[in-house]
C-alpha cells in the first residue's frame, strides 16, 4: 500500500484499501468478470461517482488487486528463500500461498478476465518470482542426471507447480483417490 | 446434441442450440460469471420467460456448456487413440483442441464459476478422458526407467499437460523467450 505523508494522502490510502477488501470479497462470490464499482460504492456507503474518485475503472481497480497478488507472491517466495528455502521449500510456500488464498491465486494465474489486460509492469513483478526461482534451481545439489539449466527446470518447475494446484484449487481431485499435497511433491522432486 | 424425433422435439433442439451458441460468445465477451440468459434471449428475440423453458436457470445452461466441453473433449481423445496414437500424439490432439476453442478449454478447467457445482455425472464423462490416457500409457513403450504404473502417469500427464496449455492459454509466455509447442512436448516426452 502507498501510505501517504499527509492526513488526506494517508485517508486516500485507506479507502483504497477498503475498496480493494471488498473487491477481493466479490471476486469469491461473483467472479471478477462480474466486479461491479458500483456495488462497492454501495456496500460502503459511497455514491458510485464518488467512489471513482478512488479507482477510475473496473481495469485501474483489477490491475491494483494483480499488482498485489504478485506483489505477495513474489515476498512470499523472497521471504523463503532468504530463509533457506531450496526449490522443495519455495515449492511448498507456494503452494501454502495459493491454498491460504484462492482467489489471489486465481486471479493471476485462473481464466483471464474478458476484456482486461494487464500492463506490463505487472510482468515485471512476476519476473522476480522467476529470478528466485532460477537462483534455487542453480543452487541446487542435484539428484539425478538433470543436464537443463536452471532456467529451464525453473520453467518446468512453474508450469507442473501450475499444473498441480490449479487443478487443485478448481476442485478436479475430488472424488479421484489422489492426495494432492503428495502428488504436488513428487512433480516437484521430479525437478530435483 | 438431443435431435428429437418429433418436429416439436427437433424444433426444440435446435432453439437449444441457439441459445447455447450465444452462450459460448458470451463467454469469451464476458465472461462465464457474467453469463445473462436475459442477454442471450433479447438476442433471439425472446422474452426472458420464454427462454427460461429451454434452460431452467443459469446453471443449467452452464451444465449443458459443460457437458459439452467434456464430451467433445472425450470424444478428440477417444477418436485419436483408436486411429492409433500414442500417448505423444493424444497429447497433441488434445493441445489442438485446446488451442481451437480456448473458452471451451477454461469453462471446464479454467477458474470455477463462482456459486456453480457442476453435478455428478460432467466427472463420469471426465472420467472416459482419463481412461483413454491410462490405456494409452499401458500400451507405450519406455524409453527410460519409468517404474511409476499407467494411472499414476496418466495422472501426472493431466496436471503437466494442463500445466502448461492453461498458462499459455492464459498469455503468460508472452513476452518470454518459451516456444510453447516445445515446452509443451518436451513435458510430454518426461513421462515416457
Amino acid at each position: 500500500m502507498d501510505a501517504g505523508t499527509s492526513p488526506r494522502e494517508r485517508y486516500r490510502a485507506q479507502v483504497r484499501a477498503e475498496i480493494k477488501q471488498h473487491a477481493w470479497e466479490q471476486l469469491a462470490t461473483t467472479g471478477v468478470a462480474a466486479l461491479s464499482l458500483n456495488a462497492i460504492a454501495k456496500q460502503l456507503g459511497m455514491s458510485g461517482p464518488a467512489l471513482y474518485r478512488y479507482f477510475a475503472s473496473r481495469d485501474e481497480l483489477i490491475t491494483d488487486l494483480v499488482r498485489d497478488a504478485y506483489r505477495s507472491l513474489a515476498d512470499t517466495v523472497r521471504s523463503a528463500f532468504d530463509a533457506g528455502a531450496d526449490v522443495a521449500g519455495l515449492a511448498h510456500a507456494i503452494r501454502k500461498w495459493a491454498l491460504d488464498d484462492p482467489q489471489r491465486y486465481l486471479l493471476i494465474y485462473g481464466t483471464p478476465v474478458p476484456g482486461y489486460h494487464a500492463p506490463d509492469d505487472t510482468t515485471t513483478i512476476s519476473d522476480k518470482v522467476m529470478v528466485v526461482l532460477i537462483d534455487a534451481f542453480a543452487a541446487q545439489p542435484r539428484n539425478g542426471p538433470v543436464s537443463a539449466p536452471a532456467s529451464r527446470r525453473a520453467l518446468s518447475f512453474w508450469t507442473r507447480v501450475h499444473g498441480v494446484l490449479s487443478l487443485e484449487l478448481a476442485g478436479h481431485f475430488a472424488g479421484m483417490d489422489v492426495d494432492p499435497a503428495q502428488l504436488f511433491a513428487d512433480e516437484v522432486d521430479t525437478l530435483l
